[in-house]
């Protein structure tokens, strides 16, 4: 097992959804990640940063699940990064209706001594400048995985490309990749993200499922179809949790042994989506997922007669 | 090895892509069904309408791949089927400029008496009841496979439904499955659909692959990414004709060959965007064929750890 650093946010959400909607809920990248990746047993740390306003129970549950907190700075007279929006009938597509960054806005990142030997580094959607002191933070990470998104190209590109010329792997979502390569194709953008420095290239499909590139290898692992989903929020972050946990856990890096990342990271997505925010996330079984993991197997596995 | 009957148009078009543009050239259905078939080595006929407009050449080249033409009417005062469009940048929306139905507004299908004990009829996307003549036309088919399209849903329901309820498999789009069973979540709109008769529900993404319904079972294939999509046309009609050249060359149709019936039909319909209309279809090899078969494996295949 490889000690994991996790960078992102941790904030309230008001979601909204065709279902139902919620008032301020826990939410934030770093806390779906390290919720997912919690699932492996992993030794992982959460770097975040949170106003006084932010319950005493939501840092009593995050610790009840092994997640390190001593780099969850507290201001005490700051308030919590607050994020609202309403999804679409679609469920694909979302408005932003209020974004307040409150303590996220001086936010410097500061990693525990215990954790400045971590071989993991997982750094979750935020301002690149962040995310890049958090490397510098890091003596010699064997893996650092970058998830970001359309906002840092449009007003940080200078310093997202840095960020992306010293990471392993980025996870992305379709729309992303094609904006930040200027190709359409998804095997052309990958192509050219893989030259940005990446050697592995994770492009997220919603309910399309994940394609893993590597060189000329790519894998592609389709999202498990749902009768229903409920709240899309989180579901990235809890798919790249989940691909950290398996990686951590296994401490293999390879491409072979990305793919079963790739198959875990989207089944405990499956679960996020099933209900408001992080509750399923909380409530899921080791039980649920090996079932999950198995109805993966069937989606996906076939015997054939060559012709 | 099971006969096949193979209903549909055999027509012109005339497309433009961001690529390029043709006059007008080989298309249809049911020229893209049978040449798809063909690389299975079937006993497969063609029924469907032409005028006398429609070359000699075209003729020749869809009896040198040993698909049988008896049941290709040719009307001598009469113009072929054409059909003109022009795709979006994404590749994924088109419009349609020119519909010109000609001899197809009077189409009166004749199924061969050679076919008559055909195993598999393969209907094309056509009006539901010229599909329903031919049904009626073959004594006992062990196996129905039904491709239609949203415009018969808007014109002509109540006949599409009647076809519906005869057929063993039923290949739709996404939207398509959507509008038909007035449910979002495919998982739902492939039971409703099932309901309706079909034991099989395949429901093609485009780009995002295709998934198989059976029951409570589901099968995830995902389209072969490709660095350049030329030309979509075709390609549904060509999956169609792999899936159903696959299951006549196994004379197996249950669920688990459907799978790799599927998986041939996701490998064929990727050569058949390389290239305008046909062209790609006439040349593609047995080698390349199974190089993308592997393909498809080292896509879709894995080995896990389970934790």
């Amino acid at each position: 097992m490889e000690k994991i650093v996790i960078v992102g946010t941790v904030a309230f959400d008001a979601i909204e959804t065709p279902f139902g909607k919620t008032d301020k809920i826990l939410g934030g990248a770093a806390t779906y990640i390290g919720l997912s990746a919690s699932n492996f047993g992993v030794d992982a740390a959460i770097v975040s940063v949170v106003g006084k306003d932010f319950p005493q129970r939501h840092i009593s549950m995050l610790k009840s699940r092994e997640l390190d907190l001593e780099g969850l700075e507290i201001v005490q007279d700051g308030k919590t990064f607050f994020w609202s929006g309403k999804y679409h009938n679609d469920m694909n597509t979302r408005d932003t209706l209020i974004t307040d960054l409150n303590v996220l806005a001086n936010f410097n990142p500061v990693v525990p001594a215990g954790y400045k030997d971590a071989k993991i580094l997982m750094l979750g959607n935020l301002h690149p400048s962040v995310q890049m002191s958090v490397i510098s933070q890091v003596h010699n990470p064997k893996l650092i995985i970058l998830d970001t998104m359309n906002f840092w190209m449009d007003c940080a590109l200078t310093e997202l490309m840095q960020v992306i010329a010293k990471v392993n792997v980025i996870t992305i979502n379709d729309e992303e990749a094609r904006q930040l390569s200027g190709e359409y194709s998804l095997v052309l953008a990958a192509q050219k993200i893989m030259e940005m420095g990446p050697e592995f290239v994770v492009i997220k499909k919603g309910e399309h499922g994940a394609l893993l590139f590597h060189k000329d290898n790519i894998f592609s692992a389709p999202a498990l179809p749902l009768a229903k989903v409920f709240d899309p929020t989180g579901a990235g972050d809890t798919f790249a949790g989940g691909f950290t946990g398996y990686l951590s856990k296994t401490g293999d890096f390879n491409y072979e042994n990305m793919k079963a990342a790739i198959v875990y990271g989207s089944v405990l997505a499956s679960f996020c989506v099933e209900k408001f925010g992080t509750e399923r996330m909380l409530e899921v079984s080791k039980k649920e997922i090996n079932q999950r993991i198995d109805q993966f197997k069937s989606l996906t596995q076939y015997n054939m007669k060559r012709l």
